[in-house]
């Protein structure tokens, strides 16, 4: 790959898009970041995403502003409770679920790869830990693939077509902490947490599914936690 | 089909997408229309969009406010000229084409279907005047709809799959036209022109590649046009 490619990194501030960051970094792309102020309920994992953008050498980090409140029927955009305690390896699809959202967030990344010349899409999605999220597996991402190339100029022409790549599909939490530590991941500076107790001091609660899968992903890799919990 | 089944409409203001309207409101779907703030230069297809949506006895018309602008490269949303008196049967791709826009725009469809149980998205797409933009063509409407299959509760749970209905896509411009006067379309309530030259009035600049389509189509349709072209 020559150095000057670039790539464009799906980064909302969680362990997961940090990790992928530093993967694609360490790929040698000039990297565009694409972050989303898209109606959550706060503004936390933002915050995260511009701190880890900073440290990371980007050639531009983009935050794209859109309302998926309008649609309703999330726990992570609504006035529904987050489930505390609950089973986060269930394969049940949990309220946290925001309809159609990584379609809405790979699309918008899709602009920015066209106008940068980018032919890699970065995304942190995990078919692991997320088995409940149907836009989080494997055959979600080829299908998405497939479609950004018959959409584009590039696909049009077919010149170099665009590939999705998620380098964490397959890893346990545990992997892509231990993965995330190889390259240097300030994880201390991610948000994970679906409902922080304290906005603005990026604690974490503890007992969301997120929280839960968080800390168990730690003591799986015997990596001391960095994480402000307060449960 | 069930009289209480619903659809998802996109409805941007212009001939197209008012004769798909019709189209879904003729076959007796619940209508929920979708239109877009999107950064375009002008509000003037939303004017168009929200004095349809008025009469068509929807279920409710979304406005998702969303920023294309932020990633810039068309005429549409930057201080591009738009080209006026351009052959647009050419299949050069034009600077009016917004990178991803359809995508975009059929992903927050996809969210809006979801949240209200529809299985039909519409779409006013055709890719015999617009060869030149890759996300109006069959092959890409395809991809999407497979896609957007695997991306979403229903796809996962594998219940009644999303259809992406093209009904415009192999029609040329005087045979959508005479398909909307055979519904009552209103077509001088719609907005085609890429350049409005009195805004807030529907007026078209008469000129640029949209205008040019329509003007041909209304000529070949023998109707009169009730357009208000200023050349």
């Amino acid at each position: 790959m020559s150095a000057t490619q670039s790539a464009v990194v799906l980064l909302s501030g969680g362990l997961d898009s940090a990790t992928v960051l530093a993967i694609a970094r360490e790929q040698g792309f000039n990297i565009f970041a694409i972050s989303f102020r898209y109606g959550q309920r706060h503004d936390e994992e933002l915050i995260a995403a511009e701190a880890l953008a900073k440290v990371a050498d980007l050639r531009r980090h983009v935050i794209a502003e859109l309302n998926l409140r309008i649609f309703g029927g999330s726990a992570l955009t609504d006035e529904i409770d987050v489930p505390k305690g609950r089973d986060p390896g269930t394969s049940e699809i949990p309220v946290t679920y925001v309809p159609a959202r990584n379609t809405i967030f790979l699309s918008h990344s899709l602009a920015l790869a066209e106008v940068t010349g980018s032919h890699n899409i970065f995304i942190g999605v995990n078919a692991l830990d997320y088995s409940g999220y149907p836009d989080c597996r494997p055959d979600y991402i080829y299908a998405f693939e497939r479609m950004a190339n018959l959409a584009t100029k590039a696909g049009a022409e077919q010149t170099s077509p665009v590939r999705i790549q998620a380098p964490l599909i397959t890893l346990s939490k545990a992997e892509i902490i231990m993965r995330g530590m190889e390259l240097g991941v300030d994880f201390g500076a991610t948000m994970s947490c679906y409902d922080p107790p304290h906005p603005g001091m990026l604690t974490h609660c503890g007992a969301c599914d997120a929280c839960q899968l968080r800390k168990k992903g730690f003591t799986e890799a015997g990596v001391e936690d960095p994480t402000n919990y307060v449960a």
